[in-house]
């Protein structure tokens, strides 16, 4: 007999996801852990700071779904909606936790070095009828109910907090509750081919998968992530199937794969020369430190990532660098000759094997009729060799930004490839 | 008669903001652009790939909005359930429109310069019931549809495809169709105070205000956002009594108001530059390029940016940065001594007016009992004087990044205020 898919609804509360002023990162994080677990989540659902939608919002979606996950509302100045809502609702009474209490108390002590005003206090009263969920990162404990076979969990909106309490507690909690079915999930990452052109190519293997077995299209930017998700009752069978057909799939795009993995290109990368035992460094103008952001925001990158300049007056890349007054002048800042001379440059300066630079005009302003806004040259060097090329992106100024920046560690990722053929 | 306010629903579409793979930003972006209008977003819906899903959403929303905002489902590789089911839903039969066909033609022409394919080429379809909104940054064209009085506007996920449509036809539409109160926001920033404390020091002052304007507090890393929203039919009004009671509460939060309009640190830094004539430079450890991506993300920031160090390595704190190593050896890269040197040393090196240096240890590893993670020395230098300070944040890797960043660009633009006050 194959169990039902146990399915979810995230609820998220408060007034600042209504008005724009907050994107809401928490659903996506959360969304991914319950699929690991076997949960699909099957609807989000955000509503303002205001009784009726919220209590509306509960009777809506727990016709639809086994966990309501919702998250807000908590803070010590939200206008105490939320948890007397819930106390109502679940019919109890307010009570003083003594652990939260602790809890608030050793917070306020130990790191804000602040008295505690009544509102704090405050923080640390449940209702009666609910699981205390503690809260290891903040003063608002989260709050666990269940009704009539469906499962309500509370918690702050706060992502650090929210993370602590779901990984600590509600995540190893909720297989011990519900019957849960296996889900695989495969991911590879591919780079330099269209949406539509990989789902022509892919047409017949999408036909062919049994249909307990999806393949996902997940763009992002000039990337593609294909995830290959199997779901059933016995595991083992599952994770076969799924391993066999991730194999069938890494053939059909061999020549446009990145890694196949679920990571992100710059995690692809320091693997890379974490394994080749190499060094990188970074001449940025354009993307001004985002690719140097995205390289160290993987932890450990400080084993091959030694620095990086942002050269964005032009004296630095004169100066720093090292780039030829003439070329400068001659070919202008955003020419092959100049990210040519950055890549070395900084390679030199900081003693690396690979480096990577990029010079381009983001927008809105400084485009000319010779170099419009989008336009962008590239340069990677590294074992013996320079690499450049030109690219025109089209977009507003972020999206040229981060265009540029997966642009540059493609193609830093192309050079070490053939470094290691060659090797 | 005061006008009842005119609400919307956003529905997003698509399995990939429900298994997690996509963080959903359009919504807020959208719920900012409809607030300015006057236009309350009551709530926010994503649903997946599933017909029945879709279908009950627009059947359960319209009972609650007058607008529903729809994104998703339309790209050349959507499992071909969106367009359709819409065609369904308000009784229409798909038709091949011009206009969307020419536009599909251009962009592979002119941007792609692939041949097209017949997936492609669908894309020009449309139900013979609705307004086409045309694509000007993609394949894709928007629909528009009016039932018993709801508006329905169907886009593609792509944000800036959506934005491009939004701003292109949807908003400047919907006032000759319904009857929009006028809304009124005023925001100022501050720092250095919590969000309990300052609510306990604006108790009266909330308790004063008149229930058409609401005060909201919206946290952001260590700033917090103050926000007072005013609505109702008399433009001039609202307007007046919004900018009254907007002067008390700069009055209340003198001394920890950053800026009294709705803009970034890193942009009110950028105008304080500006107009006080400045330059600025990063010598970046810990944060890897991040402050420097902050600063650089702002248009125009090229006035008063000349460049920054990613000092990764001890090897560029001592080599480009001009650290001492023998304060490397004795004080460590973490320490008062060596940012207080790469403040002074990247102002130097790149001859500007101010600069800001920061060194720590983000986590998970490179902790130790002396330097626990979290540890993390900001320098800011300028105007004669270099100041210094110690933090410890207790976060993951991304907030305590995030959170280095923040405090070091408040330290920089604590510096300038004292300039100005001198000057």
């Amino acid at each position: 007999m194959t169990k039902a898919p146990v399915s979810a609804t995230i609820i998220t509360i408060g007034d600042e996801l209504l008005i724009g002023q907050t994107i809401d990162t928490n659903s996506a994080w959360m969304a991914q852990e319950l699929n690991k677990l076997g949960i699909w989540v099957k609807r989000r659902v955000a509503v303002g700071d205001v009784y009726d939608e919220i209590w509306r919002a509960l009777d809506e979606e727990r016709k639809q779904a086994d966990i309501i996950l919702m998250t807000g509302g908590l803070g010590p100045t939200a206008d105490d909606i939320t948890k007397p809502l819930l106390c109502e609702y679940f019919g109890g009474k307010m009570r003083v936790d003594e652990a939260a209490l602790e809890n608030v108390k050793t917070i306020f002590q130990k790191y804000l070095n602040r008295p505690l005003l009544e509102r704090n206090l405050k923080q640390a009263e449940v209702p009666d009828v609910c699981t205390v969920i503690q809260n290891a990162n903040g003063t608002a404990p989260g709050m666990w109910f269940e009704k009539e076979g469906t499962v309500f969990i509370s918690m702050p909106g706060v992502p650090f907090e929210m993370k602590g309490m779901m990984q600590d507690y509600v995540l190893p909690r909720l297989p011990s509750i519900f019957r849960l079915q296996s889900v695989v999930h495969k991911t590879l990452l591919v780079a330099g081919i269209g949406e539509s052109f990989l789902a022509e190519r892919l047409m017949d293997y999408e036909a062919s998968l049994p249909d307990y077995v999806k393949l996902a299209y997940l763009p992002h930017y000039s990337l593609l992530r294909l995830r290959l998700t199997g779901r059933g009752d016995d595991q083992a069978a599952v994770l076969a199937e799924v391993n066999r057909l991730f194999g069938i799939l890494q053939e059909e795009v061999a020549d446009v794969m990145v890694i196949n993995e679920d990571i992100t290109l710059e995690e692809a990368i320091g693997k890379n020369l974490v394994r080749q035992g190499k060094t990188l460094s970074l001449a940025e103008s354009c993307t001004g430190g985002y690719i140097s952001h995205l390289i160290t925001r993987v932890p450990g990158s400080s084993a091959y990532y030694v620095g990086g300049v942002v050269s964005y007056d032009n004296s630095i890349k004169e100066q720093v660098l090292g780039v030829n007054a003439d070329t400068l002048d001659n070919s202008g800042a955003v020419s092959e000759e100049t990210v040519w001379q950055m890549a070395n440059g900084v390679r030199q300066l900081m003693a690396t094997d690979y480096s990577v630079a990029v010079s381009g005009i983001m927008g809105p302003g400084g485009g000319t009729a010779d170099k419009p806004v989008g336009l962008v040259w590239i340069g990677v060097s590294g074992h013996g060799k320079t690499v450049t090329q030109k690219f025109n992106f089209r977009f507003d100024r972020t999206r040229n930004i981060e265009l540029t920046a997966v642009n540059a560690l493609n193609m830093l990722r192309i050079l070490m490839r053939e470094h290691e053929t060659v090797a």
